[in-house]
């Protein structure tokens, strides 16, 4: 069977416009040849729409835009992600299902069984479970549907253990001929390897060929990466589509002859550097356009951390829309003003200097009777990055630029950064990724030629808000530093853990002390694009207030 | 029977300091004469919690923690919240659940059935649910245990219907001596009534008395209220204790006489506004002195909200550790700054003057080769905010005193606030009330002296950034604008349903399309004290990058 897969970017709530891109890419698929065309998971009105669910009217106003769009389907039917009413007036109020179009009308509807609540999701909030997931027979075929987490019940998935069904197990014993999966599965590193297993196994489990569509396109903090698969009743992959790029393929399920390599495309199956560097141009350029914005701004500290923010913007918008600002003060370097100005020449972006000394000295000295006979020390430092703050807001409301915030996950992790002052910004795009993995990220951009100067990455780190400061002032060496973090903020491990395994006691109180006071920060950060199981953000919830110490 | 009831004020995740705290109102209870002690919902770690449960040894520290408790209650059993590890490897990893100890040990427990997902509730990301709650028989008593959200079935309680049973249904035919119900019930306007109804209603349907043990204390957003409470078997309410405020009290389940009015503390049944008063008045005193600051600091516009968050800020943490600051502008009123400083003077506050216009003009003549040939707009506007902010935060920096921001929820609705301006701070005080309850509180502060002046009550409030600006020049009226807002916000009315309801169409439109313009800004607002059924803050989850328009 000739099956067409919809790997579509939708914006979440636009139901006129999410149509829009489900029926074109319904008869572009059909016009190629396909007989049966499915969509990611919530497609009609993008996923996740969160609280928007509890709007009087959205779920009525998605089953309303979902009729419209079965109007629209011909012989060929859609399956396609949209929200159900659940009508006994018990349990939530909605299901989570995928719409089985033909020829004018909604002919069928399969419910999602597992509703995940770890991590990000929260999908218990909003969603009934059904009790087993739906076959449908058509045109003499028996057609499995699930949803999303419905086939994350493998052994070798943890959070299985979370559900009392395993839907793959309960089709298994169907007679299926076909089974869909209807995605909208968040990327994070290396996550692409676990979907591929799941897919093909439960492909296997059930006999059949087993289609899996997973939406692309950044929505807030996630990143949905594609790589909609199809694979054989045998559990061989025969297709794979793009990664962070809208895709639309038709794949012949029972093919006469082995997959040819075109089956895949280039980015399925690539490396994790360029899967990461991907993934953050797709969520910031997701982020900008969708918030409505055209062009953004950062400032440029001659720093690795700015840098490589604006090299993913400037790939992610194009040059010509992105501002880098250099604000020296007078404590700045020379080269790290002639770091900050090589690497916007490098990329062809717009480039200003404004320096911040004169702000500073004015608040300085408006604060001088009050603050008469005390030490300078916090408190100054971070008038200098609350007048870079305010630099760069102006700058982003006089030209309708948006602020992107360059903080590492290793600093938010500590607190190493300037609440409203370096933490300015609608979005923080690399605010999950350590700082090793930016180095990492900064060398594999520079593989074929200097784009981030050398200099920004091989001086030692450092805020410049004291004369001569460098990071490791205050912070161990980043390599071990980010190992401590991976275990007490990704793992949960407690102190205790970490110092028997081998790290100094010393290091891991002052790093998990810095944490857990920091707290309060990363409350009011920018949005960060998630690229690991754990980001700082909505899939990460902790207290302010708690004195927890293990 | 004489039960003792501990409505103690703990702190997330202080598994010491809760451990003292519950003990010393165990023996003080135990002197006075109690036959049995029951303590709140998750006493031993707080609520709520939230991800410090997926710290690999929390359920394992806070069940060490239990027992070390457990250890020193003697022949007077105690009846504790604590969590219960889940040995069977299926479903979550822990229950919320009551620990009965008697004679140094956990003799029982009893779990928790009903696990809230809505609001600013996530139980089902942490817990496993009971099938049914516990009956303990202890000194021939058969003594039936719920906790919290497992009373909350009435049948005028809408979210019930998401539950496939009913506990109080199902302890009401097991021939009960005693129900026990153990809560973690934050507090929003008027929901005092609604558990009363609950709790009498429960003693009614099992037939014998009912205890009902509520937490107190601020938690970054929440504010329990205590207010615990005994119904007799008759569904007579016989004691209520304080509201807002810890307490220790002994009620004989089955008084000689019929209650007294001593049975009942003077908040137990107080009016609104003084609630809503005592509400925020414990959550800043709570966030600020568990966050271990001792003063906090605000700027003093000389209009109404940060003079109720003045006078908020007096009351809880006395007026020698409140700080406040005038920072005219040039277009400043000089009546402005007047009220200020009287209001200071009558708070019995400290109070400085620190002009912004050095800092303004500053960054303005930084930023004239840049913005040279462009007309002035928000920018500039925002330069005198975010002036205003760094000031104010080196103030904080400086002195150690937290910074409390003074916007209300009409404002912070539609976006009329300046982010890293004056939303810059560690907590937001009156973010969950309506500029119309602003006025009411501030009228009712004043009821027997003018604390507040009135010229702040009376005049056109102004943001003050333009010459002659007020705030109706952008908004509509309060009066109208609180009802459009309660409509659109906290009950989900779509833009048709409001006009409906008789609004005018176009500043429904004009409102609703702030309210989701300004999401970003929520996004990174200081936490706010909740005291409405729908706060912004963890229990309102709108993704940013939508667009929904109903």
């Amino acid at each position: 069977m000739r099956i067409g897969l919809a790997q579509i970017n939708t914006l979440v709530g636009d139901l006129p416009g999410n149509s829009r891109i489900i029926l074109d890419a319904y008869r572009t698929l059909v016009a190629r040849g396909a007989e049966l065309v499915v969509f990611p998971e919530l497609a009609v009105c993008g996923y996740p729409p969160r609280d928007l669910l509890f709007r009087k009217r959205f779920v009525s106003d998605v089953i309303q835009a979902t009729t419209a769009i079965a109007a629209e389907i011909g012989a060929v039917p859609a399956v396609i992600g949209y929200i159900e009413a659940n009508p006994t007036g018990k349990g939530r109020a909605a299901f989570n299902a995928a719409a089985f179009c033909h020829r004018g009308k909604i002919i069928a509807s399969a419910r999602k069984c597992l509703l995940p609540t770890y991590d990000v999701f929260d999908e218990d909030r909003y969603f009934e479970p059904a009790e087993a997931p739906t076959v449908i027979e058509f045109g003499g075929r028996r057609i499995g549907i699930t949803l999303c987490e419905d086939i994350w019940t493998h052994r070798t998935i943890p959070t299985r253990q979370l559900y009392p069904i395993d839907p793959v197990h309960f089709l298994a014993g169907r007679q299926l001929d076909l089974l869909l999966n209807l995605s909208a599965s968040p990327w994070y590193s290396a996550k692409e390897n676990v979907r591929t297993t799941l897919v093909t196994d439960a492909a296997r489990a059930c006999g059949c060929a087993h289609v899996y569509c997973n939406s692309i396109g950044g929505n807030d903090e996630l990143i949905f990466d594609g790589r909609s698969m199809v694979s054989d009743a045998q559990g061989r992959l025969i297709a794979g589509l793009a990664a962070f790029r809208a895709d639309l393929a038709v794949v012949d399920t029972a093919p006469a002859a082995p997959a040819a390599a075109g089956a895949f495309h280039p980015t399925f199956a690539q490396a994790d550097l360029p899967d990461v560097y991907d993934a953050l141009v797709l969520g910031l350029r997701d982020y900008v356009r969708k918030t409505g914005f055209q062009r953004a701004l950062l400032g440029l500290s001659g720093g690795i951390d700015s840098a490589l923010t604006a090299v993913l913007a400037a790939e992610a918008l194009g040059p010509e829309n992105v501002i880098g600002v250099s604000l020296p003060s007078v404590i700045s370097s020379q080269h790290s003003r002639d770091d900050a100005a090589a690497l916007a020449r490098n990329l062809g972006i717009g480039f200003h200097t404004i320096p911040i000394a004169a702000t500073v000295a004015a608040a300085e000295q408006t604060l001088a009777p009050l603050f008469a006979g005390r030490p300078r020390d916090i408190a100054e430092e971070n008038i200098q990055a609350r007048a870079r703050g305010l630099l760069l807001m102006a700058i982003s409301n006089k030209f309708g630029a948006l602020l992107l915030t360059t903080g590492n996950k290793s600093e938010l992790a500590v607190g190493y950064c300037t609440l409203y002052g370096d933490m300015c910004g609608g979005l923080a795009v690399i605010s999950d990724v350590f700082k090793t993995q930016v180095y990492a990220l900064s060398r594999w951009i520079n593989r074929d030629r200097e784009i981030i100067p050398v200099n920004s990455i091989d001086k030692a780190p450092s805020a410049e808000l004291r004369p001569n400061q460098t990071d490791q002032d205050s912070l161990p060496a980043y390599d071990l530093l980010d190992a401590i973090l991976k275990g007490y903020v990704e793992e949960g491990l407690s102190r205790r853990d970490l110092i028997a395994a081998g790290f100094d006691a010393a290091v891991v109180n002052d790093v998990a002390r810095k944490v857990d006071l920091n707290e309060y920060k990363r409350k009011q950060a920018a949005p960060g694009l998630k690229i690991t199981p754990l980001a700082f953000g909505v899939g990460r919830r902790i207290p302010i207030v708690q004195k927890y110490v293990s």
